[in-house]
Parts: structure tokens; sequence; C-alpha cells
């Protein structure tokens, strides 16, 4: 899927009115909206859907979150989300997030400068850093009982396992 | 409940900084939540919990809306959402609103000179108006199918059937 | 910038977990947002963007809107948001829009075939219709008086004025 | 204003349809926008409205948020939202806030045995908690710039530090 190292996944989104507010800037519960796009779309780009892994029964809610607000995004700016597994483990998972401002025309030539379309993925977060957050989470069945993801869906145990790998090795 | 003509429900809520955005006024789709507030709690006020509807399989999705945008709210306002039933059958049911800014003090006199803490019931809504609008609904089951009230919930249908009753004689 | 009767502005979203509510479909209010960025991108693809109207002063609140609720939209759908110019004056403008759940590979394939990118025109909105809408909007000054789009900015009246004389001469 | 160690400012909310997902629960980004109202509403218990704050050109934008989520809320939930000053200086501050489900007929009763009609204070808060969070702020002048407290309101600083203060010897 991508070298060793390159652990960063990529996700663009631009700021909608609504997401503003009367400071003129983004009121700051949207950015923890955009973590979770953020970390949908890394999931996605691993090849797996997390609307079929709700269909089959297993969620992902937050148990805690974490966002250290640097600069307000605002109306219309092109954003990039980043995303990486940070802490990795059966029943438990932690994503390290960024949101930077990212010139949409940039992100796009680093996109064609690696041969793909959308949903790369990097070595280290670009652009200005607009916010970083922590989410950590619980795989729970339908009963919202605790589940060892490498029981419920071994292979994307396995994807999340060796993107985790890679980010360690990487230190 | 009421006295005859009276057939206008009133809720106050307060404007959330989270609705306001760069213009320095309430987004517009934060109104159309609001009139669903005053539905909510104008079926509350009849005696019937919508949670507990839906808990029994019975649903009121929108099928239309219409809303006509006076004045804007803003941050801190305090405003108050009428509501009345302005059509009504087994299957479908329209609901008239309209959002105005009222002093709560104001409101909060009314009220008591009802004798009243809550949800009043009004003649004629009172205040500044912001928001008018008109919500077109259909009752479904739980597999969305259009189920009529009078079966489901007759209670419930011969509340809001008198509720129309009294509009309609009041004019 | 397109052939004659292709009027209406296609942009693509996909359904954000945050949009949906507990009947399991988007929320209602969240299809008036998307509206907005249809219109958004839009007038984007006219070549002007809405912030920088702002910028200089000239605001487009909402007068009047009107949904009709069709189907459903869930969680990851892929929709696209068709918008187009259906009247239109110098003071007031009303859009047309319709959100259709379109498979984003069908709709990237119809932009190849186009040779664009993105934000193609089209005469016919495409796929299963999920909500219409109607928004009134009127313009506006610094001091929320209304203000003649010729005067203020010539370059845009024309753009959607020849946008809603091709809707015109394609009846 | 109250008693020593009676530090826990208390504001019922109710559970909006808008802030649930399609997993039954409220979204959790939600919770954030809870903390605000509670912080908003307990500064005005102090005596003053955050929006005269802002008039007067004095903002308090977040710097850091951290929440840890218990319990789902539920939609039509009962909850009071239980928020303190944790630390404070001239430049910064920190509450810390509790969102618990509370039944609004024992809040009230609560409310009632203080002969207070709204906005308690409590030693400590009451009810199940569903999420605890701290948000961490720095007051700004419309400049963007930092500015203490102290010289910009100082009535304001000496209601907080109070507030503070009182927190502190009741540990």
């Amino acid at each position: 899927m991508q070298d060793e190292n390159v652990t960063w996944h990529a996700w663009p989104l631009r700021v909608r009115y609504q997401e503003t507010d009367q400071m003129g800037v983004v009121y700051h519960m949207n950015y923890l909206n955009w973590l979770e796009i953020g970390r949908t779309e890394a999931i996605r780009a691993l090849g797996v859907a997390y609307r079929d892994l709700e269909a089959e029964g297993l969620f992902l809610p937050l148990t805690d979150a974490q966002m250290a607000f640097k600069r307000a995004a605002r109306y219309d700016d092109e954003v990039v989300v980043f995303t990486r597994v940070a802490e990795f483990g059966a029943l438990r998972i932690r994503f390290e997030s960024e949101a930077r401002k990212v010139e949409l025309s940039f992100w796009q030539s680093l996109c064609s400068a690696q041969g793909q379309k959308n949903a790369p993925w990097f070595a280290e977060p670009q652009g200005e850093l607009l916010v970083s957050g922590n989410t950590r989470h619980v795989w729970l069945n339908r009963d919202w009982q605790p589940t060892r993801l490498d029981h419920a869906h071994p292979g994307l145990y396995a994807l999340l396992k060796s993107l985790r790998d890679m980010g360690e090795s990487a230190l």
C-alpha cells in the first residue's frame, strides 16, 4: 500500500459556511467532526468502509478526545486532515490527527507526484497547523460490549497493525 | 387543556453560539431545527413524548418544509417557537410554526398570568417575527410504510384532531 | 463556459456521520446545508468565490426556502447536488436545487467524458432524487440594505444572467 | 452569591433530535457544544453576559479541550451541565465540566430546596456521569491579541477569581 514510514493519511476538505461562527472562524466543535472524517477516509484507503463495519455489527465509539487549537480555520479555507494510528491493540485504538491549512492546488500536485488521485500517504504532515488531536476508541459489538478486532475482523486488524508498526519503525 | 381558540403552543429557547455564522446571525438551517423542537414540545404538552412514539414504532418524518426568513436571530437572543396544527388527517399532518424574538422575562410574565410554569398556549403568537414555516409530515411504521395514526395511536390522534378543530373554529 | 441548455451545475459530496440521526438517515436540516454548498460551488465554477463577495461587502442571505423530501440519504452515501439559476434580477435570485444519490464512480466517468475534472454542467440532473429545493435570496450590502448586483458586481451579474438565459432558452 | 465550597454551576438542557446519530446516541462533538453552554450560563449566573463581553471587544476562544466519554446520552434525555473554574489567571482560564443525566424533576426539586428558580450552585455534581471535560482558554482583544482580564474587565476578573478560590479552599 505504501512505503515504510509513510504513515500519515491525508484527506482534503473545504470549510463550510455552516461551520463558521460569529467570531468569523470555524466553531471549535467542528474540528472534532473533521477528525472523524479523516479517520473514516484513512480506513477506507486501507480498503474497509466504516459503513460496512457497522453493518457487520462492529462500532468504534470514542472514549477520549483531546484537541489543541493552534490557528483558526476560516470559511472556504482548504484544509487537509492528516491521520495516523498512534496506539493499537485488539480492543482499543488511538488515532493521532492534524488539521492543516493546505492549498488544494499544492496538495493536488503532491498527489500527482505520487501518481495518486486521492488519499495519499505522507511521511510528515504538510501545511499550516490548525488543530492537533488525539482520539481513543474501543471496538464494540451490537450489544455495546467490547469486542476483540482480531476475532471480529482479522483483515482490518492486520491492516491497522501494519500501519501502526510502520509508524513505530519510523521513530 | 386550554380554552377554545388558544391553539398556538409556545416554547422558549436561547440562541447558541454554535448556531451563529460569520455574518453574525443564526445560520439559516438552524431555524429548521428550532421548528422541530417546537413540534416536539407541543406534542409533549399534549401528554405524549415523541421518544415514546418512536419506541412504539411510529415515526413522523418530513415530506415538505417551507420557511420565510423575516429577521435574523442573533447569538444569545431569547426566542419563542410557536407551533400549531394547520392540517390534519389520519396519515398526514401539517404544522405551522413561527420563531419570534421574545424577551424571556415577558414570556415568563405571560406564563405566570396564566398560572403556568411552562409550555403555555396562546391565541396569537407574540413578539418580533423572525421566521415563519410550514412542515408537512407522514406517519410511518418501522418498515417505513405509511401508517394511520387513528389506528396506531388513537389517543394522540384525538388530541391532535381537537387541536386542529379549535384552530378551525377560531378562523 | 458550457453549451447552451447545459445549465445545471453538479457538485459531489459524501454523507458525514455527523449528519445522520437516530432514524439512521440524514437529519433533514442538513439538506439545506448541502443546497448552500451547491450554490457556492456553482458560483465558484463561474469564476467567483462567494468568500470574495463577502470581503467586498456583498451578502446573499435567504429570504425563502422550500424543500420536498423524496428519499432519505444515508451515512456514507455519495450525493451530487445539482444547482441552477431559476429566476434572476438585479436585486433578487432564486436557485433551484436537487440532491441526488449518484455513485461517485458514475459521476467521475461523466466528468471524464466531458474532459472535466470537477464541477461539470449538465442538461438534466442525474441519479436518484433525494431532495428538491428552491431558495430565494436578496443581495445586501454591509449595512444589510438591498443592493443592485448589476452595480455592485457587473461581472457576476452578467454571468448569472447568462446562466438563467440559457435555462430559459432550454424550455 | 453562594456558600463557600459551592463552586459547581448547573445548567439543564434536553437532548435534541438533531444531536443524535445513527448509533442512536448523541454524536460526540455535541458534548463540546454543551460544555460551552455550561460555561456561558455559569458566567451569566455571575452577572455577566458573554455577549456583552464580545460587544466590548473581549473574546475567550479555546486553546485546548479534553473530554472523556463515559456513557452515551440519548434523544430527549434530561442533562445537567456542571461547570467550575479549575485554574485561573489574568490571561488564561481552565474550566472543568461534567455533563450528567439528571431527571429534570429531581433537578427542579433541588433548585426549589435552595429557593432558586434557575442556575443553582452545587458542592458536588449530581446524577449519572456522561462526559467529563476540561477546556483551556485565553482572553483576546479585537485584534486577537492576548489581553489581561484584570485590566480589561476587573469586575469579571474578581468574580471568576473568587469562584476559583472557593474551589481551592474546598479541597
